[in-house]
């Protein structure tokens, strides 16, 4: 049994760790963290839990985290960056749902995320946790950048097309939509269910943080360089993202030749479903498991391609995708404890 | 292996039986009738079952039903008692999740259901499938009639007050609430969202069919005659049944009595979660599992005791009870594939 | 035209206020306050305002509000008490829409809402502010406390019971149930999107300060004690509520006898709407109007009466009613303002 | 007063123009028609009319359209070409909301809505109803084909940019999300309440009607050739419209040049708002009012242009600019009836 840490399970990405690793046949849950509810259980604060996760928050200085094999960050970014070293000393291994370790660009890091980064050592050895397009380096990682969610269904959806050099890879654009979970779990006002609930807007039209690290790996499958135009929306919904894809196509392919890049790309791929050409992914067809589909159209029969992503911004989008690294990790079933099936209706 | 036969699986209870069966380790799906959709592979039709569930469609005369061990009735009223006969002469046990078989009082039933019953003496062998209140029942059932959804909150709620007789069996009140799902995938304009969202409404206040249901099985808890006063509403969420229970007590009893009666009563119950007096359980919390939570309240500390029970009504309040019960029938492990952690957020 | 100034503009029952205002004919918006958004155009923060409301808040000392006619308090509850001396000296009306004026019985207060009562002396002028039953009162008052949303339901819909003498006044149960919007504008976890939508609970069963409110207003209408169960709920929609009440009957009474006290309670009132015996009124019905509907059903020919009650908790339930009692405490038409026709899908 | 008849009240078109000519202090709402309703007060049908709205429907042969001044269509397409001859002649005008009048180009007519067009003749004449942008022609016409929702916003967030000549005409993008009311009161599966909450998806991407309206539009204010991807998505929100629309810049030009385009082009227009360079309308700033809302971006100030556009589908988007457009028909304000400010919360 893999003995697992958690810091920082108040969120929604730790929750949703918590719901995954329940079921885990191969984990021991042995430590969760939070300075301010140290001793509740965590079943209390999530009565979903209640008869199936007994542990409860601890302290962090109590909570002798370098005694288990992974520990995960479902933190706020910079947590983990400042924990990283003494952790890895310790032999564990990391996995951050933040973006301490998603960028190796630090210039980029710090003009987003408005802090210095004060683990580069260890930022040079992380591994961007993306396992269909990073699967070997996250087996020898020590360290993972889990993806954040609206990166990962840009890579998945542009990826072929952009490896095969199709489209026009400088002018990207992806308009994206996600759930109000995605937000976490924060008391703000703009979070409420009365200014959230009936209603849809876009935000962080003019620049958002995660366009910077989308254009890192993305810039690592073309040799043009990447221009991406990324417009979020927020969708009243609790969990899903449905991401719009936009490529302008720069040689003569058919769809049929269109729809193959994809299915070569995602062969054998056990959370992509790439869905026959023309349809019309929903995200509950995805919720509270780690399926990422796609499809992909082409209007008018046109020159642009549109590929629809969707994914459950909770677990491919971030906690499930996290386990899936775990399992590469420590050489366990890629699949093991993601078997889910999407809860539809 | 249990070889499992589904008729009817285009609705909401019929799609919630795949994916549980879909996960469920000692269950092999065998069959899935529609007459309408013969041929058509399940998760062309519910695209979250997708690379989960292979099986077709196919026309009731092709189904081969009866070389199955037991046959899900996912159907409208009518449609079990029909094809009951048969099946049982073929050694196939049935689980009606409509109901057929849910009314010992064939009057009653003609009355709510108007139709009549034309299979009366399969009815006199049927089990009333609620676990809790009937497990050795229906370990030896040939034929069980699933609980209604909110028949399910109505019984657990009372239950061990009624045994206690510690309130007014003839003044019991039940205001209950279901998720839009529990009327089903009809093409209503009541049902559709522009008509059910952003709003709230009762229904069926004048009476309702799982009155009778309800009576029928509270009244073998008391000797007192059973007077009940069910009032269901329309909630704005897809899943998730809240029933708020009132009994007027009759005798002098502590909280902490009254909540150890139904401390004692669900004591080692996998699937009824007493809560501390005074919670307040919410829908979700039970999301997409086979939970029912319930907690006690005595407002104002008067003579009136209140019940909040909530479960998810595709689950514990359908297709999880009806698994449940075909796990006893068959002595499996009574939990077998139903041990999902709710969904939350 | 009316002078009217508004404390606290921040919250819903205030721009709720903002929007009826707007299109009364009658009133020439003076003053809005607030501390912290001192300058801040009221449209800045609530774009739906734009071109409509061209006032910008002011902090407290620079608003000159004893320079209105009538001034509302939008804020929570104890703002309004410490600040009704001064403005009833200079001669200005003041409705307040918290709790400040609502009880008579001052130890009720106290417990209820955690704070000593500092203005007792306004407070036994003060006049309940609910039309229908207390019309001529309002006429003539200087202060005016609104009623809380749900007791204006109660009342409303127990009233022409109780004034009959035809059900147990002491054993009344309203099971309530309220949108979001009702818990106001508040930066809380518990009212966030994702922890209210897609689910249903109920919250302060076991006791609510609604319940002493409604509870003193409604012994005014009958000579029997009155026992009140008070069962509020929260529902996944913005705005809406809806009451469910039962009455036990004691007298022998038909049907039409009871809707006709009903017709003629409320014949000729402009906001109340009897709906015909058995319909069920939908919140949606009343959404951003004055509008209250009300319905009657007797289940199955039964002993007790059940009362359907909706209202737009924002409108009825506390701004329209308001802006109702300024109409009347003006002498101008009852309905100035307050005619829209409710937002139906 | 100006005499108004409905054809095919019964839908949320309907519904609404009932809502706002209720209170429209020119009209008289003589006639609504209804073949299968026949003779039912309107108001049984929307409770939220009751008191309101005293009219019932009658069936079309009795309903004497004739005698109206103006007839509205809330039909589906081809009702109103049918009946379009025998109203002109008895010299009464009409204004269709549905898309009998639209199109100029009959082939696409009968490309898109598959049936052939019977009323030629009178499509000559007919004008296209923006107000906005074609106010003039409307003022002088007998037949208005009221624009589709996704098209007004599609045209007036592009027209600024488009007559200055500033974008790549020949690719344009719009990504548009609609509230579910846009598809209808329609009894349809994919319309239900459990179909369409808390999920999201594209439909119609291949293709979908509403592009060659817009083109065709497009094409009035551009000399070089249009070229549109319009990409509809379904909101789980009852009413309001979201158009996020990318063009990218072909000339040098300033955020300031940007805005002041926009400034310029809809200066006085008291239903369109232009909101400061760098806003993020959402739909409910708009919720059951005529206004239509739009802010520019030039994320990472790079080549193109964003333009978010948001409006009530069911009012600027139909219903309140047919009303709009029957204004200026009759020489009446523009504004009169309209003049709702939106609700929020």
């Amino acid at each position: 049994m893999i003995k697992v840490g958690i810091v920082g399970g108040t969120g929604y990405t730790g929750v949703e760790l918590l719901r995954i690793l329940a079921t885990h046949p191969q984990v021991q849950l042995t430590a969760i963290t939070s300075r301010k509810e140290d001793g509740l259980p965590v079943a209390d604060m999530y009565p979903s839990l209640r008869g199936r996760v007994d542990i409860a928050f601890s302290s962090p200085d109590k909570a002798r985290l370098t005694e288990c094999d992974v520990v995960f960050f479902a933190t706020p970014h910079g947590v983990a960056m400042a924990q990283a070293p003494e952790l890895l000393a310790a032999g564990v291994k990391l996995i951050d749902l933040a973006a301490d370790f998603r960028l190796q660009d630090v210039s980029q890091f710090e003009k987003w995320y408005g802090m210095p980064h004060s683990c580069t050592r260890v930022l040079e050895e992380a591994v961007y946790g993306l396992p269909e397009l990073n699967r070997e380096a996250i087996k020898k990682a020590r360290v993972i950048g889990n993806p954040g969610c609206y990166p990962t269904t840009m890579q998945l959806g542009f990826y072929p097309l952009l490896k095969a050099g199709v489209i026009d890879a400088g002018n990207l654009i992806a308009d994206c939509k996600s759930g109000v979970s995605g937000a976490g779990r924060k008391a703000e006002i703009g979070l409420l269910f009365s200014e959230t609930s009936d209603t849809f807007k876009a935000y962080g039209v003019s620049g958002h943080r995660h366009t910077p690290e989308t254009v890192e790996q993305l810039q690592r499958m073309s040799s043009a360089k990447i221009g991406l135009l990324f417009t979020p929306h927020l969708v009243p919904m609790v969990r899903g993202m449905h991401s719009t894809l936009y490529g302008r196509l720069t040689k003569e392919i058919s769809n049929e030749e269109l729809q193959a890049l994809f299915v070569d790309a995602y062969k054998g791929e056990p959370f992509v479903d790439v869905m026959p050409f023309g349809s019309h992914p929903e995200t509950r067809s995805t919720r509270a498991s780690n399926m990422l589909r796609l499809a992909l159209h082409r209007p008018n029969d046109g020159n642009t391609v549109v590929v629809l992503v969707v994914q459950d911004n909770l677990v491919k989008g971030s906690s499930g995708q996290a386990v899936q690294c775990m399992n590469l990790m420590f050489g366990l079933e890629e699949t093991a404890g993601l078997m889910h099936v999407p809860v539809m209706p």
